[in-house]
């Protein structure tokens, strides 16, 4: 990979800079026990997203490549190695929430301290040094996501109903028109990435595609839309549903998207709000994204297709995270941000991926098996950290993040 | 589709009753008690095996196309619907096994009125009908195989390690060779079928697929190779591993494939016997098979590759099942037959799939979720069932079939 | 122990000759598949119970005490041995439903042989062995009342709902009286025994107790006041219940006894028939006991306060059984007979009680954690086998035997 | 009950006020974040038993008998009422760990405010309201060592192993004598209590027991001893334990007490310290406790046996809870103290045992089930709360609290 461009050490800096201070920001409106709490197996704390995103530095470059680093507190790796085999035993997952040691301003000394050192080594680093960088950045940019998902997640568990921000872009907005379809691309394309900028492991290599004729909606299925389908007994229709989410449905008892207060509200990042019916949905499973879309007689897209389609738009554009604050996904966007597009796509490698050496190769690619890939980007994703090669993944039942729908159809 | 030539009433009359007859035979060696336990939640017992195909030609067919046909008892068809939402209520599938009642002798007795019934309507048979007809046969079929593989199941479980029939090809074979490498075709080819004949919903509709360089091995991989990955440490070593594969292993305690005794033997359709280092190493998980893919330095073929290359082949040759008996993988194979193969693709629909119309659309489709799929045919796979198009699926723990692997790599 | 009297060999010969022919007359309406049949962990097969009570005289008599007797098959050890860690390894006890081999008639060669090798080796038994032949027939007769609580277990998990006799007793009997409370004896009084005839080790020493101020009601309470307990709200009114109760009422969605069909029939071992409001309710744990005695502004007995007053009935009395058929309780009874009286009375050990050495003395001892006394006997309860000092106990949700309730209170 | 004497207006705000003082107390070493934390769901918060101890006084004083008073916080009752079905709906007992709100501040806060509204309403309250505040008290002081207890488990849970307070009171001590047996007495006494003062409901009424010759141990089993029983095999051979207690090793992988390293530390409230081999066993189970003394051929003293025998002894001497620290059990105690003494006795009601009526009676009777009695008191509980009838009771599985042995034989 040629880091020449955009991975050169200045401009590297300054994003490293702006996104480790985005992360301190991120836990401003949080006390140490509101970063302590861990909801469910699946979300971290806030102060454990801290300190292992600091971790990720530490051991990948700072242990890895500095001369003479000296791990800043020997007992530290097992808490906030998150699932890296290579690097040795951890914390089981499920006993993030253990953790009122350290503090959440210990984990910010941490962040310091590794800040320090990387400022210091950097001026040093090599190509390779300076790609981990950037796929630092990458990492910590997810986790950002990932702290407001999970802190969503840990005030929604509390029947108190804190809220993380001030309700802002509310109340709703006008409604939205009439899915317009559009066609696209035919034949063979590509996707993927061979980018000498930044990418994960997982988008690359780019690749040829076969396209059938198909066509995508303008835009995501919104809150009023979902409503319908509840109206029209989608949680109860088997008929709607793939075997193993009408299993799910009846195991778990789901009759909504997540965080829905059957009155009209929903639990969000400024607490309990109306729902806006323009708004996209958000909080479903990809189950519910493939029962609804069998119930509007439409399909989710593949990843190709919506990947093809979405590379003629800007990957900054559209509701992303700019700052600290209580996001949500609004009406009026574009193919990045707001929600997550679920697709119909298997999270498999491109033909001709290659696993990276060592255990920075854990990254991605143990991961293909059982989830499903998503696309674009949401009201939580750091702006700037989008593309359209990237592939989010999360298994079908996942609905903790900001994932949405947008239909697709056969032409 | 156009069912005059190979669903012409008298060809299928006849395939009709070899099927059906076949399925008795299997059950010839198998007492009342043997008939009437379950093993586990994914395997039935032979007795609902008996049942449910007739129940399947009772309820497509007699009851309804056959004017003023009763149904054979009222309360069986709770018993013996298997997943058909569409069709109601039934017994959860995991209470399988509290059926001794109807007896053996009572679900044969179901069969010969069925077929009695069939025999009697199928001269009115329409060309819908006549096309039930072909997918009750290709169900039965795919029965007959999970009958043999479910008794396998059923006799693994009783520490008596009873046989259900003597062993034939016993004991193993010559060595065979080092694996040669057969380089695929690149670039756009068709895999699935439009054929006038039987296929099943989800193997249609024929459509282009791009392949990559490739190349395939020209064998599966054999108990001695499966012997020395495990020699390697293969089992204990999480760089080979999936995530969710990895964590199989360890919450399964898993060190072999399922039936291996440890002791050079494994358990088989003729009770405990040696392995042949020689044969297809079967009964192994998805997970498995893609550990030792990476471990070799290669990787499993996705399913357009392996249907590409193995519809030059003849999917009537191999090992396949022909005849009651101690069925297992042998050396010497050839592209269908021995043991299912594991691919890297995700069960999920061709493009432009469409489900069928009623309970019968819920045959494939609603189970494109969470699967991988297996190309070819095994040692129990009825002879003549098999189709380069066929997709077989299962969830990539599941090692009860006679699955199998065969290499791939890029070129 | 003297086993002078009743234990002399020809009593004891021809006792272990009627208690053998009792269990294979039982067996006789059942066929291979239903004595395979395992309806739950708790649950047995019939076929595993003929083994089993084998197994214990070949292990317990023939093995240790009769010079080269060779065991009849050396895995059977394996399959019958049910929770004696002294004899080693054994078969998984939710496993026992696999054994479609050995089949019932191997099971009865098995009986046969043992019964032979009894029969030569008994005239040289000395004392010790003789009280174990008395063990061996009462472990016996106790099988004999699980043979036919476990084949109910097994008929009611069948939709079919098959008969394991006949109906007899049917219809129901005339209204019982209100109920008339027996006051008990005050003071310090014996229970337990040191009786020469045979007894379980739990039921030693006989001991002082204490007993307060009481009284028993004179009859067991019936279905129609069970009913009204329902009419009444009784399993939806937290107040009545134990917290551990309530759990399990709420967890496993208890709103009857088990096998009320909520139209005024229970499935019983004559299949479905209508309830007889005069007979006594059985099938209810000890939590439905504890809440309904609680509702009824009563209390259950203690075990000592029942043994005392029960000790003036004649134990062979009342409605126990004494052939192969379709017993229930019914109205019109005695102290013991029907259903098992639930007590206040954990089981614990008597004051000075001593277990046994060996293997045997695991026969009760290391039950005493977890389970209640049940006191007296039921309907399929042989008769000749009942003592007022028999301690039967199980877990108080355990409601598959015929268990009911006889309500006492303070004075 | 007649409260003249020590349920004094004046006495009684005293000893509330130490009471709350103490909670307060217990709470100062702790972060809101420690505070915060759920290990498991035996186990609840700091914070929340400061919380729920409030709820308490405002629930069944404040609220029922104090005109015009306004609840705190409306939403507060559904997160600390702990168990009282008749106070209606509450959080799940292990969702008790997602409180990061109310802060611990707010938590005294609320505190402050019953405080205060107690202080102002004690003057008039009756006398079954001065009952009422004395039963909070000891409700109180039971959550005083409940506290203590599980912030020892939080912090266990946590890989950096924090202290709750410096170590005092090590290094270990001498050692400790051979066991001295002690002859209780035999035939009639008296257990339980009709004092005026206070005593939980289940202590009552006083009444007659038998009692057989017995003897006790002068002392708690000491680590040593339990070092010995380890060495010996003790956790491997199934015949020392109850059959439960056996399951249970086995499922869970049990070797040692509860927090002990293996390495001759055990954890404590002072972090990780050397074991003492002179000081009395804790954090072992039922199970263990009833193994160990079937292992050193003796057996658990039942309930009246401890009570008659330490009813001679003073219930405000030995090492009981004075002050915030590290407590511990140490060598050379007395009767009560150090750690809770195991009986071989169920936790059943007393003869005669009246639930009081309303949610209050909720407190002690329903928990008659599944449980055996401890007695005495620990080095947590605090000194001058404990009675010779004092019935502590817990799972025979429970070992987070400060639970030991002593033995006790026949004579």
């Amino acid at each position: 990979m040629n880091v020449a461009a955009t991975l050169a050490p200045e401009t590297l800096a300054e994003r490293l800079s702006a996104t480790r201070a985005l992360t301190l920001a991120l836990a401003e409106p949080l006390s140490d026990a509101d970063a302590t709490v861990q909801p469910m197996p699946d979300a971290s704390p806030a102060k454990w997203h801290l300190a292992h995103t600091s971790w990720f530095f530490e051991t990948f470059l700072l242990r890895a490549v500095v001369p003479g680093y000296r791990v800043y507190d020997e007992r530290w790796p097992f808490l906030f190695n998150s699932y890296y085999e290579g690097e040795g035993e951890r914390l089981a997952r499920d006993r993030r929430g253990m953790l009122s040691h350290p503090t959440l301003d210990e984990a910010r000394a941490y962040r310091a301290h590794v800040d320090a050192a990387l400022a210091a080594a950097m001026p040093g680093f090599d190509a390779a040094a300076l790609e981990l960088i950037a796929l630092g950045i990458a990492h910590e940019q997810q986790h950002q996501e990932l702290f407001l998902t999970d802190i969503l997640a840990t005030f929604a568990a509390n029947p108190l109903e804190p809220a993380y921000a001030a309700a802002e872009h509310w109340p709703g907005s006008a409604p939205v028109g009439d899915v317009k379809w559009i066609s696209g691309r035919t034949g063979i394309v590509e996707i993927g990435t061979n980018d000498e900028g930044f990418a994960f492991d997982c988008e690359r290599p780019r690749h040829q595609v076969l396209l059938a004729p198909h066509a995508i909606a303008n835009r995501f299925v919104t809150n009023g839309e979902w409503q319908a389908f509840i109206d029209d007994g989608g949680y109860r229709t088997p008929g709607h549903w793939l075997s193993d989410g009408w299993a799910w449905v009846q195991s778990e008892g789901i009759t909504a998207p997540l965080y829905w207060g059957g009155d009209g509200t929903a639990f969000t990042l400024a607490g309990r709000q109306p729902l806006d019916p323009a708004a996209p949905v958000t909080h479903i499973s990809h189950y519910e994204a493939d029962a609804f879309a069998r119930w509007a007689g439409a399909r989710l897209p593949t990843e190709a297709e919506w990947e093809d389609m979405a590379a003629a738009h800007d990957p900054r554009g559209g509701h992303q995270l700019d700052s600290v604050g209580a996001v949500r996904p609004r009406a009026g966007g574009e193919w990045f941000g707001d929600v997550w597009c679920w697709t119909g796509s298997a999270f498999l490698p491109h033909p001709g991926f290659r696993q990276p050496e060592g255990s920075v190769g854990e990254y991605n690619g143990k991961f293909m098996s059982g989830q499903m890939v998503l696309k674009g980007a949401s009201c939580a994703t750091p702006r700037g950290s989008s593309r359209a090669s990237v592939r989010n993944f999360f298994p079908p039942h996942a609905r903790w993040q900001f994932t949405g729908v947008r239909l697709a159809r056969d032409c």
